[in-house]
């Protein structure tokens, strides 16, 4: 009984995914659910694209938040135009949240949209929002055994990025033990490894990005 | 409606928690649930909370994940007895999950219960298991805007312990803004800093615990 009422709001997210999708795709907008744990980096990211992408490519930003606004207010002093969305104790985004936000986005006017999810490694991963791409942020901190621990979200990301190596000084991570995990996880993610506080890696990060919306 | 079956799910959860707590209580177990972001250091503070208190006071512990055995494993080599739950994608453990579990710990042989929680910010604040004390680790990776964004965990923390203080001269990281955002959302909460790396704090975290325990 638990499993068929799942299944029912999986099912019924799928859906609402797919529309947002259609009306991505007829918009030309490319979306990216950007996911990772508390603090690994989602934000930063996000502001070191829309600076490295400035001129080149029109960004639009969807924050995802239990609660507070002070990621959008930190990304909007950029220029660029922000949805929040706080999801009041719930904790992921899921495609029907992202269908109001995106009402309120102006797909007419951007090319990329960036979803910012909340921070959480486990129940983000099962819920689609239409995104295009699922980028895993993954921060040195953290440590190398997360993929063990959070098999689906490492599954299911086109790309993981490493991010905080500037830490790596100071903190005991086996990059490559690492990406050899999650490569024999899910053999067709790309791994980059980059630093948001340095710049270390951002160029190769926004090539790929650029590259996925064909603009590469 | 749906508020209404939430209200059913928490209230015979706090049932079974209240049931879990006379369990422990009639065996004289005191029992701790640490919750923390995914890589903030719960399994670590175990570590050296375990080594501290060798030979002054018998620790059980039960360790919560998604997938995987690895911090059991890691803890069980340290000689006392772990008992594993896999949450099978739950983002939490609940009181019926710690029930099973106080079935297999040997709670007449022991003093304190150590309960890691799922890596989560998020659910695992909405639901007791039992546990006389509440303990957020809060590392300094993270940053120092989580108590805005994660409410309900800091909120409901008895004590918060702020990790990695070792990497203070890498990173931003307001400790006293932080404490007085804590404090100002929590007054009676205990706020202590230390590094499981380095050592730092933790006899106070032990002294802290043993006092709660009322062998302080």
């Amino acid at each position: 009984m638990e499993i068929k009422v799942l299944k029912d709001i999986l099912g019924a997210n799928e859906q609402i995914a797919g529309r947002n999708r259609q009306l991505l795709d007829s918009n030309k907008v490319f979306a990216v659910n950007l996911m990772s744990s508390p603090g690994a980096g989602k934000t930063s990211l996000i502001l070191e694209t829309v600076k490295r992408l400035k001129g080149k490519t029109r960004i639009g930003v969807i924050e995802g938040d239990v609660s507070s606004s002070l990621d959008a207010e930190v990304i909007a002093k950029e220029g660029v135009p922000v949805v929040q969305i706080n999801t009041g104790g719930g904790c992921h985004l899921d495609a029907n949240m992202a269908s109001s936000a995106l009402d309120k986005v102006p797909l007419k006017n951007i090319e990329l949209l960036l979803i910012e999810n909340v921070g959480n490694l486990i129940c983000p991963a099962e819920f689609a929002l239409g995104e295009h791409k699922k980028v895993l942020i993954s921060s040195i901190p953290e440590g190398d055994d997360k993929p063990f621990k959070y098999p689906l979200m490492f599954h299911q990301a086109d790309a993981v990025l490493i991010n905080k190596i500037d830490l790596l000084p100071y903190l005991k991570f086996d990059t490559n033990a690492f990406s050899q995990t999650v490569k024999g996880m899910n053999e067709r993610v790309e791994i980059l490894q980059i630093s948001c506080a340095t710049g270390q890696g951002i160029q190769e990060w926004v090539s790929w990005l650029l590259t996925q919306m064909g603009k590469g």
